[in-house]
């Protein structure tokens, strides 16, 4: 056959793999945010159904034939064109789903589901020993699926490229252990600084309804698109995409909590407008797919931290904001306000902290992590270690184990070489930021005006549209001109915060 | 292999395309409540791949072998055992899926597309004859679709037994002809009536929320699960089931007119009630379905007119309803009520009609479609004949065919044999009333007192834990103890409007 129609016959398969898959999100999603709760057990069954074909198509022995035919081919000459990254993807895809035997996949699978319950039950019960044999058999899995995927320079490279495709552990240690090197002593001052925010301001009675109409303004100002998406209320906020103009975003409003609804759906909505910029018509093929959790998370980040909590967002916004919660807002300056919603301040919890001192808790994980795969850190001795380095980190310790080693549910569900990336989305956002800056003009002149197009343009432009065209590393090289660092991350925290704490 | 096994087997596969069914459904509940109008066109691809996959289940050969291997066994011995019933409901539906060849089903599809905008272009325009070609081609379409099929009496009772399964053209002219006898007089005896209700009483304003809120009360009173099932909006209401613990109704609300949204809910929770009586632990299977669209339509007719228009049901909830809408009926007598929400006037359009007239719009349509099916009246000539028949039957004539002909999607959309099930549903639900009345006492009564139970589990016992093991017919038969007639319709409808028009 001729190369273009063994490479459409291959786009044709993998779009209807997408097609099954697309199904298992919306099925996910229904049962997230609307399901009877009653209905649970049936619709485990409908996604197991829809697991087993999507698994068939996926490992359908005509796609290596397919992409063995391509290798050669012109098309896969340029690796960046939409045809190259297309196989280079779909090999890499297929390889991953094809690698690992059977019986693993089953083991892991049935392992997660247990673990998640141990986990549940030892979190509850403040016992980290009740949890600690599961952990273990999923340690050993994970090194065993690392082992069959294979790596060049250690085992927790085969696992983190489950998340960050084509990262290296060293280069994201290197650039991690940059950051840590600064962030610490940061850190530290800020809780030497006798300056604190009034939190309080934030506790106030900030009525639901208001906050689902102030938030869906200004998810729709800085550019989600309802016409292509919706908001709806989960316990567990998240965005899915379910076609290519149906992208669902979620969130939870507390009447006695501001920030949490509100940044949570600025927050998402960057996942979302990251998801609404791919090409449609590229939908269920590499060039229409987000690159990689961390650049994913870049995008959300910056939405949510680096405009979202800026002093010129608010000054454009906060007007809106006293409007719609006149109670609580009517008579706080501004200044107060936006130092509550940057109030940094080292605690236990991971998902409640700071857009500072968030690093460092996740600097923890990603350190012991590396050290559980590669043999370093016996499944025994975790707790210790966690303990160790938030005092040597964040310069406190958790109480028991449930506020420390016990706190996430990652590892329990099998989801080793993640938590990297929720750091790596805040370096590249900052890099990415200051890039764009250097390209635009003052960007937070923009946010004053309440113009968050030229931003999002950009993103789109550099980031969106290219969908998997480049990797993470090539991206951020081709847009800043530099490999990722620490040093912008750093200065915006530092410019923020120094002046806020009178460092 | 022995008959249990192969039973095993099939019933396994029947549940399999279920579930697929079940996915389906829920992505055509999310595209009429939920989904971001853009996403509309993908939505129609995964439906593609999901019919593709449940039609190469449903006529899998394999089937016709085990029914086969089956066909003389002893679980076949009783039609009205679960296995037996199961059995000749998968035969029956087997047979119904294998027997038209695919063009003619790929041409009905097809047509029923092109059909559906020509009626819709066409009915905007009150231009019958654009429309005409099309209609032609579908009423051939569905003779060659009752030739395939195979029928006894007549080629309508093909296309009837798609809806109204096992049932016979002239059983349903029968009944419909003795209904009409007695109906034409009564509507023409209330149109001449100097009465009137005050019906400005239900156009005041009712607000949105809180019609919601009486409405999801009421509808949980009379038994709507909503543990196993919700409540939403869409333009069009409907019912849909996703899973044995997953019930979804919908309405819509109008700010100026009561009766839409909470008849509309009492209705849609009538058919929710049989699909929640239903075995769970038969969803898939042919014990744990719906019979037919004429006892579905029994339950749903019952809750919204035998109940929810009585007025012992508002003796007992009018208080509720008061406080609800205290600006609308703060001062309204209950009688004044009452006599609004049974307000009976010949009019044009069948779904705007009242609890009366409405089979009177049913027995154009049925007559009609026969003659058009059995060759007795040209598609050309349908215009005048329908306005020939509503002068007959309701002594009023459409202006436009607008408003007459071209008013109901079903032809367009090449549903021939369906309306007869809304009439049916009305003469089957007060034959099972009247059968209720007599066994568990004056169910009035205890509408007065709020209590629903003893009537609902009347019919999970009698009707909704049968599922398939009796048809329609055998049903009524079986409860009632004599065949479907209308003496038990006419004489409800008489006892309640007599009083009302001073008859």
């Amino acid at each position: 056959m001729a190369a273009p129609e063994t490479f459409e016959l291959l786009c044709q398969h993998a779009r209807e793999a997408a097609l099954l898959d697309s199904v298992a999100y919306l099925l996910e999603w229904d049962e997230r945010t609307l399901m009877p709760h009653a209905a649970g057990p049936y619709r485990a069954e409908q996604f197991t159904l829809l697991s087993a074909l999507a698994h068939q198509r996926q490992t359908d022995p005509r796609i290596g034939e397919w992409l063995q035919e391509l290798s050669d081919s012109p098309l896969a000459a340029d690796p960046h064109s939409d045809t190259g990254a297309t196989i280079r993807e779909l090999r890499r895809k297929y390889h991953k789903k094809t690698k690992l035997p059977q019986s693993l996949v089953e083991e892991l699978a049935r392992t997660a589901i247990l673990g998640q319950q141990a986990w549940d039950d030892a979190r509850r019960k403040n016992d980290f020993g009740s949890f600690r044999p599961l952990l273990e058999k999923t340690i050993d899995l994970k090194k065993q699926q690392a082992e069959c995927l294979g790596y060049e320079e250690c085992r927790y490279d085969a696992l983190l490229d489950d998340y960050e495709p084509a990262e290296t552990t060293s280069n994201v240690a290197r650039v991690l252990a940059g950051l840590r090197e600064e962030l610490v002593p940061l850190v530290a001052e800020i809780a030497a600084s006798k300056r604190r925010p009034k939190h309080e301001l934030l506790t106030r009675r900030y009525p639901e309804e208001q906050q689902r109409v102030f938030g869906t303004e200004m998810g729709k100002r800085i550019g989600f698109d309802f016409n292509r998406g919706r908001l709806d209320v989960t316990v567990h906020p998240f965005c899915s995409t379910m076609g290519p103009h149906d992208c669902r975003i979620t969130t939870r409003y507390h009447e006695n909590q501001f920030p949490s609804a509100f940044f949570g759906i600025l927050h998402e909505a960057g996942h979302g407008i990251y998801e609404q910029g791919l090409r449609p018509e590229q939908f269920g093929l590499p060039p229409g797919e987000a690159i990689s959790l961390g650049i994913h998370e870049s995008q959300s980040r910056m939405w949510e931290n680096l405009v979202g909590r800026s002093r010129a967002f608010w000054e454009h916004s906060y007007p809106g904001a006293q409007r719609a919660f006149p109670e609580a807002l009517g008579g706080v300056p501004l200044d107060d306000f936006y130092f509550a919603i940057n109030d940094v301040r080292p605690s236990l919890i991971r998902v409640e902290a700071d857009e500072a001192t968030y690093n460092l808790h996740i600097l923890v994980r990603f350190e012991l992590e590396q050290a559980l795969i590669n043999d370093d850190l016996p499944v025994a001795d975790l707790p210790g270690a966690w303990n160790e380095k938030y005092r040597g980190y964040l310069g406190i310790e958790p109480p028991d184990d449930t506020q420390g080693v016990l706190q996430d549910i990652h590892w329990s569900a099998g989801l080793v070489g993640y938590f990297a990336t929720y750091s790596l989305g805040n370096l590249y956002a900052a890099q990415f930021f200051q890039t764009a800056q250097r390209q635009l003009g003052d960007l937070h002149a923009m946010f004053r005006r309440g113009e968050f197009a030229p931003l999002r343009e950009w993103l789109r432009t550099n980031i969106h549209e290219h969908g998997r065209r480049y990797t993470a590393a090539q991206l951020v090289q081709r847009i800043t001109g530099r490999p990722l660092g620490h040093a912008d991350l750093m200065a915006d925290l530092r410019g923020k915060f120094a002046p806020l704490y009178g460092l």
